[in-house]
């Protein structure tokens, strides 16, 4: 286990300590430099029953688009997940982006007088209790929820202005498939509408299948109850949809023989023929979160790239990284078990010589699909490559990071 | 897809619903019963920035066996995760069991001050600060942490008091292997001390064998920073140990050529011969948290038996729950992959029929370890079967909950 030989020193071999006398690890000190901690927090009665993060973690959430939240006329409430600091693929609950067009007040509901109610094409309609959910056979995914506005402009400056509003939490609830066999289906039920006790009720209508498959009635967020901001006490989790379909404070859920448009369909409505489209399940994403804009590498020498990656596609199988701006790619390390529609995380030991660089990554889904680059997306919608264009789905490009000599991190696209 | 069939109506059929009358899903009210949300919160600037949870959630810590927390001394400060609410197998961050001895005040650490120091028998003594670390190869890995103390008495009411001294969360980190690494391990080091910045300096000595195994140097945990409560900046994660293995505030690991008797080492002795142990893995161990004490079933018929079961030893392979005191036992479904020292979250379908019941779990690791009862404890330490008895390692025994007529559910052990 001992070893005494300078060669193998593993990691830091070819990277950090012997590129140019900037090591990783200083030579230790005397111990007077690594003291105790000389202050402390008296632990109060409120940190006995629901601890807090450290003060000198300052990460939040910012307003996404650069808009204010809430807009003006206090509909709007969009605001981004800090992804430039995430770790693993846990998004902490007070750090879940959210998303709202339909108020920005967060409903204030009692679980004990809230309902679920399941009718329409069903052979007997059902209403539940929380009480009565939480008795039923339960399934805990990790799924993430990613807004259908979450694209990089070249205004964007940070991860979090680009990417933002994409989060990843382990939800816990019944399969509707469950509460749908209970109901009985009947058989001209093709699609049904979910509807959430907002003040416009905000309702989607999605296909029946995918009520069979994977969709969940979820009271369980990241080991407690789904947060108001998420749709407390009852949301509607429909993993690898927009996010607009995950219906928050979800009420109802009907049962119906065709599409019903609704409220949330402004989203899919556009004016050119060509750009009319109904998104649903979100394509293979992925971008690199350290480094990435904002930040500052200190010198050169060994960085782990790392990053997150992500498809409506199912699982993750593939994640490659680009240091060149794209001319080679090489195959990052996933971390774990990649789960379906959740957020993967990905690694990649590079070694920085101190030149201008351009940081990329693309993946691949279970279903084979390839993260497009944004010329790729151009050519699709049949327009020019504008780095201002918005395409009109979910925009699923390559994200470059550039790095300048001085360490600086800015956007590829701006 | 569709059914008209009644006979097709899937686990209610022999369940809550022609059990006697009890049914989950009532028949739909009128819509006026199930009502948008009548009150809504303001999003201000906090809410933007960290979300909060729902004010009608009100599951909090406890102090841990009915002690004072902080007790007299400003000493003990133990308070434990409400396991009866929980969901899925991540613990809120907010609600994280904490154990510490050495003084009630939270130490404030200014995470750039902070740094890591390996020392002792290595080829290169190296000093670390957060950013260092943060630039090296990282792991994401769900770990388990269990205090030593976490054990069942009869005076437990709640599985809260009886189990609640276990926490699972999804820690980010360097492997300590990647850091001795590059430090270079010398041929006479057999053990290492970790030392964390508290008042009284915190130690404790462990086999260098599993450093080089799974130890990780954590700074995230549950998708951002450690918090004050478990370490921040840094915590020691030693997967599967006991908890007071894994050093809060670490600030030096040092490599020793024996075993180093320190502060720690008051929780392993003991003035009897056959009980003066060294515990370090955990042995497997399981408890069902719903229905547990405290609890109260509204009325025969279906519900979910769930638990969470974890060991020191790996995954866990199997978990049996018994309905009947122990005499018959059934498999559980272990929900999801579960993972290496995690908490494994398990389920099971049951028929309340109105009688009295008792709810027993038992787990098996992949070591093909299994959960003991009481009395196999008792017959190991050579002790009565005194349920004030308190053995000497970790209590891993069987938990028995009794359900009376009513629908009571208490301690069985009681």
């Amino acid at each position: 286990m001992g070893s005494k030989r300078r060669d193998r020193r593993g990691f830091l071999k070819e990277g950090a300590a012997l590129a140019g006398g900037f090591t990783l690890g200083a030579v230790a000190p005397a111990m007077g430099q690594t003291p105790a901690a000389a202050k402390f927090i008296k632990g109060n009665k409120d940190q006995i029953a629901y601890g807090d993060r450290s003060h000198f973690v300052t990460s939040v959430r910012i307003p996404h688009g650069g808009r204010p939240s809430p807009d003006a006329f206090g509909l709007v409430f969009h605001v981004a997940t800090p992804l430039q600091d995430s770790v693993g693929v846990i998004t902490p609950s007070s750090l879940h982006y959210v998303a709202t067009t339909r108020g920005s007040f967060i409903p204030d509901i009692d679980p004990q007088e809230h309902r679920l109610m399941i009718h329409g094409l069903v052979d007997r309609p059902l209403t539940f209790t929380l009480d009565d959910l939480k008795r039923l056979p339960s399934v805990t995914r990790l799924h993430f929820i990613e807004c259908a506005g979450n694209r990089s402009t070249p205004k964007a400056k940070t991860v979090q202005e680009s990417h933002g509003m994409t989060s990843c939490a382990e939800w816990t609830g019944v399969l509707l498939s469950t509460l749908l066999k209970e109901a009985g289906v009947k058989g001209g039920a093709t699609w049904f509408v979910a509807e959430g006790a907002e003040e416009v009720k905000g309702a989607s209508s999605m296909p029946i299948a995918k009520a069979m498959d994977d969709v969940l009635v979820c009271y369980g967020m990241n080991g407690e109850a789904v947060r108001p901001q998420q749709g407390f006490p009852l949301r509607l989790l429909v993993p690898g949809f927009e996010g607009i379909f995950s219906t928050k404070y979800v009420r109802r859920i009907k049962l119906v023989d065709r599409y019903y448009m609704n409220y949330n369909d402004y989203g899919h409505l556009r004016q050119e023929d060509n750009e009319v489209a109904l998104g649903y399940q979100v394509g293979p994403k992925s971008v690199i979160t350290y480094p990435s804009g904002g930040q500052l590498l200190s010198g050169r020498g060994f960085y782990e790239i790392r990053g997150l990656a992500w498809s409506g596609g199912g699982a993750i199988r593939k994640v490659e990284v680009s240091t060149d701006g794209g001319k080679r790619w090489k195959d990052a390390v996933i971390q774990g078990t990649a789960a379906r529609m959740a957020h993967t995380r990905f690694t990649y030991p590079w070694t920085w010589d101190g030149n201008e660089a351009e940081l990329l990554s693309r993946c691949t889904d279970e279903l084979g699909q390839v993260q497009p680059t944004r010329a790729q997306i151009a050519a699709h919608w049949n327009v020019p490559l504008d780095p201002s264009y918005t395409p009109p789905g979910l925009d699923n490009t390559i994200q470059p990071w550039r790095i300048a000599r001085d360490g600086s991190v800015t956007n590829g696209n701006a």
